[in-house]
């Protein structure tokens, strides 16, 4: 097998690069097989936030070539029974990682075809079987670089084990009644202060509102409104005056909410998850 | 053509890694071609900053190979009708970025033979057609991947538009008069917290300064002075003691002010751009 | 020679990605040899900090494949009389770096064979003589990559010196007395906020202790004495509630302390070096 038929290695994990770790985890993959191709996805996901991992391997994972290895390490359970798992999606994606709820989005938006768990009798690096810390490096990043060189095939991950037994966190669907599209804050940018919904733009259009209508907006946290306003729908962000409150559609086709070249998250305090509603109609 | 005969890709981006459109933005740079090489310059230019992304350019992509092709994204005006763009500079590199001020460092000091303006519809990623937010992974990720793979030849970006129709930030030249040198502080480094001028060594020598001279130094934006003082003009920063003020010259051999082991930038408040004017004299 | 058989280059820096300097190194690398593979260690060191640069090597270095260059630029006497140099390690690495006590952690833990002083006037990339201020781009990247690409031999690196003559850190030995465990706060992770001491498992062992033990663990910065507390010694994390201390084995089989979920560096001020001391005994 030539180096570029071996798929791609993209590792997303909340270790952050201000230690040792991602280090470590890159050359234990390096010294399974040296033509292995290493991508970081992030490494900056919020400390032990599964829902955030579930979310980014559901926006970056399908821009990847088909056959892509994504590892994902959030993992506040490591060292006790939750299990470690290898998924293959329905677009022709493989993801490593622990069965926690970060598989989530990409079940509910993607599909997941066959999981199995990985026998870690097997699948763990040897010269560490001491510790049971640091799964990144003996266990997810070890086994995708075996199964990406050709050491071990797709069955010798583990037993696979039925798909409906994979951990799913409560993920609302988004719905419109009466012309008013009800959602979730599914993720925020942190950089850019965008706030992201789980309503679709079809849904929208559903409704009957396109681009250049106003919409009224409400964004509320458990019940406590942090945001209600009218703001046009935008195609670009410099469709309104830097500052000024927008809605448009994400580069996943969602509909979110910022202003133009302010942090609307700063501002307003949005956060993101299933507490986090919101509600839009047609204001114009 | 043998992967190392295709260009490298070298990204900077105000994306930060903290969600995923880094790696969107390179999944589908592997998506049109599995053999190119992908390199973070950096995705921590100051968020909308035109004039960081200018200066990073100018510093960092001369020392890559000849033929690299530098994509740069940060992009305010997503979506509105600003150039996309493909340069061609004097030193044989591509730059391919929204021609929004970003080409202006690497125009003036290094120069631009060439600029074509990218035909979106041609070179823009055919899955995601509904949304104009994200042209890091749409448009100048695609076409800097399509031109790198020779997809598509230097013709195909788009049409030709003359270089002096490049949009340009106002930059000052570093001048010598009466023994003083007037110039701005072009950049700083936000980690090690050094100032540095436009005022290159040779201008220093001209005027009768060298190492081991003291000299006077004062800062100041829009007229409000916030540095004015005397310091040895060194080469190393360990010339001084720890929390002493320095001159010296940095890598790209323009006199810049510090102090060693401590931040100047975070002491004395010190910022960039046209607004930053900065005296140096003579004061041995 | 085949692009895979040169070794990686891996890189460690406290130069942070804020700037255009780690771009500008790795360019230098590739202008040496295209076909090189160069990778992040960490760019993220703190600033000035030979500990943890020495640490950091010691941490992740050996989980690279034999014959990995790892580069280490944490150098605040650049330009001064410090050597530059390539060391040679017991387990097949090679470290490029300032020997200015960087080697310190690899040196006790796993032993330097051989090390020679860079010959600057061979080893300097020729476009940048006038400056004495990056070195990273100029010598230590530079060099590292003329070694990985064959253009030099080990000889041609510089003169060799005695092994013994590198630049060392106070480094204090772990010991058990009387039943108690002491040894210092060897370096913490600031993202998970565990503290690591240099107690290795084997003595914790030695003292009769074990997995589900209670431990006494009290911890000192130069005679103060910031955490005095009985925790449980744990295979994993979620052992204990979130919130709750426990002490347990890092992946370097050394005996850490940390709270579930929490940091344990910010609730109690936790540093590390040789002003950090621990105590540790059995409490069951």
């Amino acid at each position: 097998m030539k180096a570029h038929d071996k798929p791609i290695l993209v590792f997303q994990t909340d270790f952050t690069y201000a230690e040792g770790a991602v280090s470590s985890m890159y050359g234990v993959v390096k010294r399974v097989d040296r033509e292995l191709e290493i991508f970081d996805g992030t490494h900056q996901i919020p400390r032990y936030d599964v829902w955030s991992a579930s979310y980014r391997l559901y926006q970056s994972m399908p821009f990847w070539p088909e056959g892509t290895i994504y590892v994902s390490v959030v993992d506040p359970g490591v060292g006790t029974s939750r299990r470690a798992c290898v998924a293959r999606t329905a677009d022709g994606h493989v993801v490593v990682t622990p069965d926690n709820g970060a598989l989530t989005h990409v079940a509910r938006h993607i599909g997941i075809t066959e999981v199995r768990e990985i026998d870690e009798s097997v699948n763990r690096y040897p010269d560490t079987r001491g510790t049971s810390v640091f799964a990144g490096r003996d266990v997810f990043g070890y086994t995708a670089a075996r199964l990406a060189s050709g050491t071990i095939g797709w069955e010798e991950v583990g037993p696979s084990y039925p798909v409906d037994q994979i951990v799913m966190l409560p993920l609302a669907q988004p719905a419109l009644e009466d012309g008013v599209l009800t959602g979730i804050i599914d993720i925020v940018d942190p950089n850019f202060g965008n706030a992201w919904t789980n309503i679709p733009l079809s849904l929208l259009a559903e409704a009957g509102m396109g681009y250049g209508d106003l919409v009224h907006v409400s964004i509320s946290h458990d019940d406590v409104q942090v945001l209600d306003a009218t703001m046009p729908l935008c195609r670009a962000f410099g469709d309104v005056e830097p500052g000024e409150l927008l809605a448009y559609t994400n580069e996943l086709m969602n509909v979110s909410v910022t202003m133009n070249q302010q942090s609307l998250v700063e501002r307003y305090g949005v956060g993101f998850g299933a507490g986090w509603a919101v509600r839009l109609s047609c204001a114009s």
